[in-house]
């Protein structure tokens, strides 16, 4: 039981979420949440191990008896802190595929893991955010991760654009609600490929053409520090190679 | 069994589906889709008493089952005609509540019923339109019907929004694929309160300030008439006085 | 001096304008405006001889002066007639060049031919529609013309586009003003090449992968005819097989 | 002559501006341009009697011989030095006026000071930045100033509309051509009124409802020290309590 605040980062892999995971341990205690243990196992570890605190907890955000159930330990865990920042990070849904060969669960996995997981998260960290303003330095703030596919939706990608484009127009609700009560509600479009040890021995033909996760996570940070006067909602990042 | 070219309509009540039934009926024979009969019953009847052609079932555009059965019974009915039109004019999902009001259900809705019913919908009439290429006066079109919620999250509208911006990138990502397949997709934002029984009594300071189902009609038409070196993707439609 | 209501099309050459000019002056005596006569000349002739009234003046929409004089001879030729519909269809600021290339001159062609023309035209025009109001079957229309470059700042356009962006802000800023005084303000999004014998040389890979000017046409002329309950805002035209 | 970075910051008053140079001037030398001196005077004292280096310079960035003027007198004190950051920040344009009254002159005011005003700075600062490439800590970034108008035309806002629609293609238009060259372009959406003492007295139904022009100022300053991996182009900025 700490009370120190934290901070919740859904959607934690080698990727972007290890880095906002590690950038947010910085200043607070943090929850990493993913389907499988593995993919935030070593991140606990590290930030354990060097001086933060990091909890894991395996969680389908797509299944709203899985987030209650996380949300329960993360109560247990931190009953007496507050949520700084709550972080839907979640990836899935990505299915590239000619639309009539799509079938009805594929197609359904792009909304599931996005809208659906979108809605569990929210529906469950707004009310600890809720709470703790007041009693913290930045406004409590709530992050969504999009896409290029948030505002395109290109042949072939119905299942994630249909997924992405409900995921903001979640987010956009969800500012206009709760910005006003105090919460920090943001849209980050992440437009490009990641550099992750997954996509590392994808050729690109220039040098630094892939995002830097630690650059996203500078930048979720400097939106969770806005005060209430100046809050941002949406940001684009892009390799400066990009074709936009 | 006719040969003479059909038009589905779906989501017909005494509003704009109506009004896009009859418009479609004076060249086509249409298929109408409603969850309940009553609200085709009188439309079929008085398109059919007055020299038009029209049959109407019963379906549930978010049920896949229900979906196939009815274009089973199409298939039947117009074996070797060509689809020269297909309109998805669902309602529902509309839920205005405080988002932390929202029961999982409810917030679902919205996607259920125009992200899941314009996949069944377009999966299914797809087919249609492709094989219809080349035997009709205007290329085969496939219609969504949009909202403001189409473009814009609001608060408290997080249900509707995330079903609308989702039915939305559909309809971008199916004009991208099938476009160049010779099938014209469109996607109509309506923005305002349409003129129906419904909205009749509602209050409105201005003369003329809701929308009229056959006006609307008459522009879904006029897309539909587009040659294929003129695709119309978008248009957003509003009354005189209307606020955006 | 007639009463037959009439339109103005103002850029007009042998492309959209002298489409959109055929097609208003199948109901309305039309006056077409260019800066060189040699643009219209055939064109009067061609509407004159076939059983329709056309004018052409010449005139450049960029100088107030030479709109004036413009409007100043329509006022004489059609003192009593009401003004039925505007369309500003003018081309110019078209300057593709790496930016550090471009001199001050050559930037600003882009605004001089799309922002200032169409204030010029705007103004002249918007009292003759606000006049024109309930004497018509169809609410008076301004219609401008925007492309791909209206919503998109691509690399080495910055002077189209500077212009093609001023001109939809000031559309859009007409129609919230003047829509609720009855008249009908649209912007086209015109994302391709239109056929004309400019561009027939011009290698496509497809068969009909250019815009088609009358089918331009009889979209202006769709928008024309809505009702004020009913007024389209924007609408994107492109060819099936265009990227976007 | 010194070696140190500087930057430029154009459009300096008492509000974010200001701002601006503070932050900026906690790393690099700055100079400032406005174009009465009593806009800068007090902030150049404030800056090189609290251990920074600021230079003032009188310039009206529409005029492009101004511009060259003090671009001349820039590189006479800035020599050696490599050019960290330029942002254009000029007000003007701002003329809120029903449509029909306003003159030639009042209309071109928008486009003047924000896309004429844009060209000549951006014409003159890019040079400079290109050639810092690779002797700074962060990319050489181009920052543009934008407004709700930048994204919305609404009734009577026509000259300002008209101003920030341009300046933000000029902005989509150089981050494509110059971020692949290395140079980070970014435009910023200010949606609502900005605490300076000119709107201090101006009535606000919400404690915090303006935005802090130092918190503006961390956000130009967070977008300047992105990698080239991760560049943001548009970020918008509102009070928590703002309606959108």
């Amino acid at each position: 039981m700490a009370t120190k605040p934290f901070a919740i980062i859904a959607g934690v892999g080698p990727g972007t979420g290890a880095s906002i995971a590690r950038k947010f341990a910085q200043a607070y205690s943090v929850v990493v949440l993913a389907r499988n243990a593995a993919n935030y196992k070593p991140l606990v570890q590290e930030i354990n191990s060097s001086g933060g605190q990091a909890l894991g907890i395996s969680s389908d955000l797509s299944d709203s008896e899985s987030v209650k159930s996380a949300f329960k330990q993360i109560s247990q865990h931190h009953a007496s802190s507050p949520l700084a920042a709550a972080v839907f990070n979640v990836g899935g849904g990505f299915v590239k595929k000619p639309f009539l060969e799509l079938t009805e669960e594929e197609f359904t996995l792009g909304y599931r893991s996005q809208g659906q997981g979108g809605f569990n998260f929210a529906q469950t960290s707004l009310p600890l955010l809720l709470q703790a303003k007041g009693s913290l330095p930045h406004p409590p703030t709530l992050i969504f991760t999009g896409a290029t596919a948030s505002v395109k939706g290109s042949a072939t990608f119905a299942t994630f654009a249909t997924g992405k484009f409900a995921l903001r127009a979640l987010a956009q609700s969800l500012a206009r609600e709760f910005g006003p009560q105090g919460v920090h509600v943001s849209h980050v479009i992440i437009d490009g490929v990641i550099d992750t040890p997954r996509t590392k021995a994808w050729a690109n033909e220039h040098e630094d053409g892939k995002l830097d996760p630690d650059a996203i996570a500078d930048a979720y940070w400097h939106l969770h520090t806005q005060p209430r006067t100046t809050f941002g909602f949406e940001l684009d990042l892009r390799p400066y190679v990009e074709k936009w």
